[in-house]
């Protein structure tokens, strides 16, 4: 007999994945739906195998403080729509040139540029539809997190701005604030808001949305730390996209600045930070610190 | 003494492009903010000098059903951000590979095709931002427009999926119906759209904004088939694009598929018939009806 146990964060995770790949799944129009080509490469992109990390914090959020899980569940996927868009342009040849994304080929080594270019404009208007659609929660949230998204991702101090200067930031050039900006722009400001709106659909007070909000930032900051070390690190296999680039682009990361050790440092001290910032939620605040602690520890 | 005259359209849309423009102009980030490149391409091309039709259309609709002029201002601004942003990436290499928009270099040819690709993202990013961000009009209806405006540009039907079939449609494959879709969805979309917006944001009752939706939805398909003709008959430099392109790219135009005659008749009875949808306003109504021939008479 099968003794009862909690389930592991990553047992966990791949339940959650399966939740949300099925919302996507009836978000995002069928493949075979007119015109095919841009509804087939939105799917290939969604569907290439990402973590559901953003969509599973903004749940996760929500469910902390008590906000209608089945309304946010919609809501949440946004914010993988916006994840996987940004990727798709990320990847374009005029940008990273990448030919592998979660190991398979990326959207315009499999529908050529224009139709990538395409999907992932496509995938930031979808997005926005799913934040604005009908149905709950109350429309003043709704609002608001679809607002203030718009501002995290975009060019001051969001995910567009940290993509330029990333563009335009040879290693050598780059000191502390740079990466800083970088690293807070381009990957912490959606992880942020993806935990804020959880907070903001929970219909929680302002002194909470502040909490997680913390907890979001600094759990978004350590992520990118540990991606940073991961391309260090890790193999192509492993993480399903080309190991290494960062430091053949010359491109600013963490362990170029301050060494692998010190980054490592940073990153659990950052975890921990997050982590103390919902301590008071006691036990309910579990499920968001092992993912935390998930997010800086993976290896993939 | 010169006598008191009415304006004549293209003096009231000189007038109305120098209101929409210092708006733009507020709401754009400056060119030298960080990350500059990104904010000076913006600009670049919402500046490069677009007769503003779309924010111009949807003031007018505001004005005709008697809305807050000055809360409407801002968010007819975002429908020439989006407009923009489908400039830029139709223009870019991948797509119709132009290097004149406006008489001036395309965002790419200025500003190289990364930072092109961003700033399409940012402008479609901007633009929601600015549909949603506090102040009036009511939260209801700038919720209701945003969804209804991420629908109108995205793939079902909307400009992007308009964008896809004509990219995936030689003018040889294209039927009666499949122009017909292109056209509504690729510009007529948006051009319906902004006229709604206008209603909406009016609080106009529903038959009130299905009228305004009629004259926009004409209007819009009135306007891609007279740009189709001056592509066909226009020079490069009127237009400040390339001239007969579509015919070089072998595009799905009106003209190619019913000839000159047939397509600048069908383009006045359009015309007319949206004049009609709004004919019971009386003298309030003469605003819209000139713009709407204003809009197939153009020479550029």
């Amino acid at each position: 007999m099968t003794a009862i146990r909690a389930l592991t964060i990553r047992e966990y995770l791949d339940l959650a994945k399966e939740t949300v790949d099925d919302e996507l799944n009836g978000l995002l129009p069928a493949a075979d739906e007119f015109p095919p080509s841009i509804h087939a490469a939105m799917r290939h992109s969604v569907f290439a195998g990402g973590k559901r990390l953003r969509p599973v914090l903004c749940i996760e959020a929500g469910k902390l403080l008590e906000g209608d899980e089945q309304g946010i569940l919609a809501r949440a996927c946004a914010f993988e729509m916006v994840h996987t868009y940004s990727l798709i342009h990320d990847d374009l040849p005029a940008l990273d040139n990448d030919d592998l994304r979660r190991g398979k080929p990326t959207c315009h080594r499999a529908f050529g540029e224009a139709i990538a270019i395409l999907a992932g404009d496509a995938l930031l208007t979808l997005a926005f539809e799913t934040l604005l659609s009908p149905g709950p929660p109350s429309g003043e949230a709704k609002l608001r997190v679809a607002c203030e998204l718009a501002r995290a991702i975009g060019t001051r101090h969001g995910m567009v701005g940290g993509q330029v200067a990333d563009l335009e930031s040879g290693a050598e050039q780059v000191d502390a604030a740079r990466l800083e900006y970088i690293h807070s722009s381009k990957t912490g400001a959606l992880i942020r808001m993806a935990v804020r709106a959880g907070a903001i659909y929970a219909k929680a007070s302002e002194e909470e949305v502040a909490r997680l909000t913390t907890f979001g930032e600094k759990t978004g900051l350590a992520f990118q730390i540990a991606d940073d070390l991961l391309d260090e690190t890790g193999s192509t296999q492993a993480l399903g996209k080309t190991a290494g680039k960062d430091k053949e682009q010359h491109k600013a990361t963490y362990p170029a600045l301050y060494g692998v050790d010190a980054s490592v440092r940073r990153a659990s001290r950052l975890v921990e930070e997050a982590c103390e910032a919902i301590d008071l939620y006691g036990s309910r605040a579990q499920r968001l610190q092992a993912l935390a602690h998930f997010l800086v520890e993976r290896t993939s």
